[in-house]
């Protein structure tokens, strides 16, 4: 069973879909712990529903040191004995302290089709520019905004008449399908990485 | 009926494609006129044999003098009565001088779900990327390279093996499917631009 640490600062509905897809008996892969920045986030109350533990580490308690703050995300998660850990909304980057403890095994989900409006309020970006087809991006986290190995995509229109909020909305039923089909992927030993090129045999 | 003309410099298939598609009897739109920037190119070829009327404009002959090509182009145009212009594979960049003669009237087909891949070999950036979902798109023409606004987007499944000719191969089925698609849009007077938005009405 592939141990996985979730690291959330809002709301964790993807969280809450990893958990609801992955949590069941003899499942190959379960969510073990939720980490979290933001004390009070709702992504902790959802954990608690659910069972699974929750480690708080604020992190504003480190300054601008980033690798500190990094190495209390690393022993957290080691404390777990997290494998692969997804980053579901959180809401600061990491750095090649974690990067280095978890090799290719980090992973984010991103709302737009990667390359295609990297960084914040992506799906705000699909909507000004005009695009027909946004989507979501799962992908090996590397020490840039959204520029590592793309593991999977999935394609979602976008209406004439949307606005961030109906595009967010319709793009967010990917993210809950997609996200727990690739850490299965994943725990199934079914990805393997080639440079940029993420394989997976099926 | 709209009189269209298509620019292209090379082999011609999305002129071809368009022509198939629009050039029946009582169509609502036809293609009047290829008009070719390079001597001996097979799309010449294609319309000779479709009894297409055909304008070949060397670019070379204005030297540097981008407006004065832009000018040649427009009075080709304009003499086949020509009121929407689809560029298929024309390897030259189209200025203000094309643009104000046409406004809202200058489309572009392009290998890749832009604003990602924008430029040459968009189906080789994206093979190089590791993207799974690219596509094409059709837009309109501004003065910058693929930027106007998105007029119609379809997404192509990129499979693990994929090379850039196998991608291409695949891109290419939905360009002749969407480009004269959005043309009959045009015609039937569905299409209405907003800024960089722009609406079908159905």
């Amino acid at each position: 069973m592939m141990r996985v640490g979730v690291l959330a600062s809002g709301g964790g509905s993807n969280f809450q879909a990893l958990v609801e897809a992955l949590n069941a008996e003899r499942s190959a892969a379960q969510v073990v712990v939720l980490v979290c920045n933001v004390p009070g986030a709702k992504a902790i109350e959802r954990a608690k529903a659910a069972g699974v533990a929750v480690e708080v580490i604020e992190h504003g308690r480190f300054g601008k040191d980033r690798a500190a703050f990094d190495a209390a995300l690393v022993e957290a998660l080691k404390q777990h004995r997290v494998e692969l850990v997804c980053l579901a909304g959180f809401m600061r980057l990491v750095g090649q302290t974690l990067l280095s403890a978890f090799p290719q095994r980090v992973l984010n989900i991103h709302p737009a089709l990667l390359p295609a409006f990297p960084g914040m309020h992506a799906q705000q970006q699909a909507v000004s520019y005009g695009v027909k087809v946004s989507g979501v991006t799962v992908h090996l986290v590397d020490e840039g905004t959204d520029t590592g190995p793309v593991v999977a995509q999935t394609a979602v229109p976008v209406l004439d008449d949307d606005d961030e909020q109906a595009l967010a909305s319709r793009i967010l039923v990917e993210e809950h399908r997609i996200y727990p089909e690739v850490v299965k992927l994943f725990a199934a030993g079914k990805v393997k990485v080639e440079g940029r090129t993420v394989r997976i045999s099926r």
